[in-house]
């Protein structure tokens, strides 16, 4: 890679200090990291950086999967790791405001001291912080119930390009006054401006879980079953995951670490969990509800965990994602099809995979938001072929309208599948977006479009 | 006002018939109203009004009171009344799309017949248009539980400015592929493109509604009380809507049309609504926390509906507004202030109001969501002084760091007052979008910012 710019390093130095610069050299991410620790020095650091024309990379926990916090030629890092201070938990209005480095399970557990949930969870909790959730939109466990990272938000503060702090911390759950700017950064990746602070709205800590897995023998049951499921527990279903017998079946293998909570040979297996308020009589309610879903035949077989010792067991099994990468190589792919057209997505993503040598495809999901984790490789290293599994994923979520990105975003690694999910319309809008509030294209630059198209829209 | 280009006209004439162009005389709103049928249509009278500089107001249901449909020159208006067709409602995938002039009640019972909910009510519901909810971001009775319109939507169909049409039509819950550009567009009141066709995300249709008037002795309890319940009720906690003793007792008056639920005299008295999956268990649920606050002493007095015959007396002592209008000339706010500076802000207005001679001031509102409608006048005519009135109401607002249009938008009626809840970087970053998006300045102009001001940003 080529190297920075070094007059705008000792600027740099100059303004942070010897504790906000920092040398790091790495293959994929930038070697110069700056680390400001207040929005004012963040707001320095774009100045000195638009001035000079210097790109920048904004780093969050680093824990994303397509490539959002890499380099791509001679960006400097700007990690917000010491702007990682949660401001205030008020409990009156329910709503916390954090600083973007702040770790998301520090946020998280913050949150419950006082009795409140900050509905976001997904495996990297211990590592993303809640700035990269915000640029990226994060996803995860709860979407069904609780909505993607953008609809926990209620205030921000962005620095733009050009140094201007732009600080919208509204703690209002109404307020129509003007366009929602909110909005225009949260998902953007990093590539609009750089998220110092937000307004995070809390609920209602559940005072009950009630989590079961269940057998189900066809994918038309597993439509019914959520819809079934959704409108008898009146707004608490908070997960609806679904494991393929590839997954479910590896995952709890004989001699491997996860006992099945139910035998193999069903056709899918469902983590469906409810967060309540009363615990007794939530349970009682679960046990009839799914009950009722075994009588209508929707269900095959089930197991209501008894202890939190028996929920942790289940949601490891669906979280142990990471065994996968003993099938051999693979690619993770992260898409969303519509629930109607998911069966024949998935039966046409296989058939391709079987006329394959020693194929590999695993597939699992949150399916209750229409998201798949689709898993694809060879068990034998000889016959992995990456741009061939590419063709036949991107290739069929194209065919079915999917997208190509559910919650992980574009960054550089989905940069090239963007156009099967966007029209050119939409990609010149978003473009001129891009333009008109980095027109240096400093923030982030190469990350969901190309540098040159950026230039040529 | 002045007259629209007579070279348009006939241009627009020849592109829809005569059925498309209106001549409709009146004094606030456009005079030539075109009625285009179909997307293309709207494209179309979009490329002409641009090519020529021929501005228009997007028209929905008209409802709005802010003014955001009233021409301010010689504006034509874009009536989307042609195109109100349910395109589909897919119940499996739980989405329904929908043109934009659907009238919001219709869309809502089409959606009830398939057994799904599209959560947005307000009183306006049976004249609003979906578009006109979408331009303006609507609020209502249930944001609490469901969001503001902009919750509701998964995806949009936008003709921009120069006719370009962005057609966005997801319908997957996840999509996180590239700047999610329906969010530049929903609440930008018709300013930024015109939305022509909307996916909407459906719920399951509630299986129980239980509905209570609780009196409540001081505002610290009534905090309490949407925090209690909220953490008891499990997500099922829909409205919580307040009135204070100025608008339950004036509106429950003897010799007016309805019989009070519980007797005057209480410090504020709230309407609480769950809707549940079980009609028997829920209403036990329902009564058990109520006796669980009476018990806390957070709540003095309650009556719990019975039969829909109830529920609807209940909501008509909350939804009877119009009744205001015989207390004097009045003028209607809709605000927002935090939940812990609310009772402060109150008194204030109260006491400023108190100095008055002949005070009309009334308060009521959808206190979940920190959103007041405060209603100030005179009881008698002479005594009524709008700017005064103005100054008192937003003065208070602005000290208390609220919002001065927490559900119904800027338009032209609180352009004025815009910059008490926005901050100068923030507009101007909103002019920005206008000037890029709109060059021209043909849609909705003198809306949210004046000509001028979004000329010179």
């Amino acid at each position: 890679m080529s190297e920075p710019n070094a007059d705008v390093i000792q600027q740099l130095r100059d303004l942070l200090g010897e504790k906000g610069v920092r040398c790091d050299p790495n293959d994929v991410m930038p070697d110069i990291i700056v680390k400001p620790a207040s929005t004012a020095e963040v707001s320095g650091v774009l100045k000195i950086c638009n001035a000079a024309g210097q790109a920048l990379v904004p780093l969050g926990g680093k824990t994303g999967l397509a490539g959002g916090h890499f380099a791509t030629g001679d960006e400097i890092g700007l990690s917000l790791e010491r702007m990682n201070a949660i401001e205030e938990i008020d409990e009156h209005n329910r709503t916390m405001t954090v600083q973007a480095g702040c770790i998301l399970q520090v946020a998280v557990e913050a949150a419950e001291e006082k009795d409140l949930l900050f509905p976001l969870d997904f495996g990297a909790r211990g590592s993303a912080t809640v700035g990269g959730n915000l640029a990226t939109n994060a996803g995860g466990n709860m979407v069904i119930r609780y909505g993607m990272t953008r609809d926990m938000v209620l205030g921000l503060e962005v620095v733009l390009a050009d140094g201007t702090v732009i600080t919208s911390l509204n703690k209002l759950l109404k307020n129509n006054t003007g366009y929602d700017l909110k909005h225009w950064f949260i998902g953007a990746e990093g590539t609009l401006g750089v998220i110092t602070r937000a307004v995070l709205r809390l609920r209602p800590l559940p005072r009950s879980e009630n989590t079961a897995l269940l057998a189900v023998d066809t994918f038309s049951h597993v439509g019914d079953l959520l819809r079934w499921l959704d409108a008898r527990t009146a707004g608490t279903l908070s997960s609806f995951e679904v494991m393929w017998p590839s997954y479910y079946e590896f995952i709890t293998r004989e001699g491997y670490q996860h006992t099945p909570p139910l035998p193999h040979g069903s056709g899918y297996y469902v983590l469906v969990e409810t967060l309540g308020a009363d615990p007794e009589s939530d349970a009682a309610r679960f046990e009839e509800v799914l009950g009722g879903a075994l009588e209508e035949g929707l269900v095959m077989d089930a197991v209501i965990c008894q202890s939190e010792k028996e929920r942790n067991a289940l949601w490891e099994i669906r979280d142990d994602v990471l065994e996968l990468f003993n099938l051999g190589p693979i690619i993770t792919y992260d898409i969303s099809v519509t629930l109607d057209r998911m069966e024949a997505f998935v039966a046409e993503v296989q058939a391709q995979m079987d006329a394959r040598r020693n194929p590999v495809c695993v597939i699992f999901g949150h399916l209750g938001d229409c998201n798949l984790h689709v898993i694809l490789g060879a068990s034998d290293a000889a016959d992995f072929d990456y741009d061939e599994l590419q063709g036949i994923l991107y290739g069929t979520v194209k065919r079915f309208d999917g997208s190509v990105s559910a919650e992980h975003g574009i960054g550089v690694l989905k940069r090239e599948q963007l156009p099967m999910s966007r029209s050119a319309d939409e990609l010149h809008l978003m473009m001129g977006m891009k333009n008109m509030l980095d027109p240096k294209n400093i923030l982030n630059p190469n990350k969901i479009f190309t540098a040159e198209d950026v230039s040529a829209a």
